[in-house]
């Protein structure tokens, strides 16, 4: 206020009305920026990025870098933390996907994608500090099998937006697994916002 | 030994001598999966997973997951610590590069692609639970700009192996960049072991 006072009343009640214009302006593209706009900010501070359990319970999901969020086209980086006896939906999908562990423990559950279903799954512990890799389509769910810690993980994909395969069972064919796309975090930002006009 | 101590001596001295061939089998099998064999493990302790400078003064390096030593073809993961003071080389690569700061706090120096050299570099504040990402060619450098706390990082990159262009400074034109295939961190594991017959 101090450099404006010297301002005649008529020119500081345009300089007032061109910086409400810049605030309406601001607070519009903070608002669009959820969705879409987030991949302009070169450096984001991960605990403003959205985060949801996207209709999972135990689930607190939020994307680091993604390619509806961001852009990306190549790989995707999500921050994953999974309430103890949580876990992920029985799925495969036709990328890479790896694990880097950095909080709790749990179980990866792999099924086979060489029988016509997955079948008894092998059991892997993983732990603070452990990365895994699960293999390009292979059949899997990992688990927070601890009955008190969190489970928290960065997820990596290629090939993102991910296309899920969902099994009911351990025992459903490969060809019955059920197509989500766009997965649940994808969602909302695919469904562009309303011309208000 | 107590189990062993009812055996005839010469059975005992051959089951020594197979014990021995299993130890000298075992530690040859742990000194080549260095290189080739860490993809077989499918939950990996990242603190067993070989660290290095890899000759540059305030690096430390993980393959958390990679191209050459664990057969990724979409996506590698490292995770490296900046001392403080120490810089990546200025360079560039045709692939996109998250990063995830897990602590510390940097500097990110950022060229131009779109001139014939990277031109004075965009300075951006990195630090704890910040991320960010490298435009695909566009030259930059990561920087621990502190004076006293390690800088450490998970660094995701698509098309693994990378090719990196190295440029001496910032008015190097961007044809002049040497490239350095494989880099550093893949030279090793790319000579493959002498067949010692």
């Amino acid at each position: 206020m101090g450099k404006m006072s010297g301002l005649p009343s008529r020119a500081a009640h345009s300089v007032l009305h061109f910086l409400l214009f810049l605030a309406s302006f601001a607070a519009a593209a903070q608002a669009s920026s959820r969705s879409s706009n987030q991949g302009s900010a070169v450096v984001r501070n991960i605990s403003t990025i959205p985060e949801s359990n996207y209709g999972r319970g135990g689930l607190s999901h939020i994307t680091i870098a993604g390619a509806v969020s961001h852009g990306m086209k190549e790989v995707e980086v999500w921050l994953q933390t999974f309430s103890p006896g949580s876990r992920t939906p029985i799925h495969r999908h036709s990328c890479e996907e790896v694990f880097v562990v950095l909080k709790g423990k749990g179980t990866l559950l792999l099924g086979s994608s060489s029988l016509k279903y997955p079948g008894q799954p092998e059991e892997f512990s993983i732990y603070s500090n452990s990365t895994f890799t699960v293999p390009v389509n292979d059949p899997h769910q990992v688990w927070n099998s601890d009955e008190y810690e969190d489970l928290q993980m960065l997820v990596i994909i290629s090939r993102p937006p991910v296309k899920v395969f969902i099994y009911d069972d351990w025992n459903m064919p490969h060809t019955a697994a059920k197509l989500k796309f766009p997965y649940y975090w994808d969602e909302e930002c695919f469904s562009q916002p309303k011309d208000e006009l």
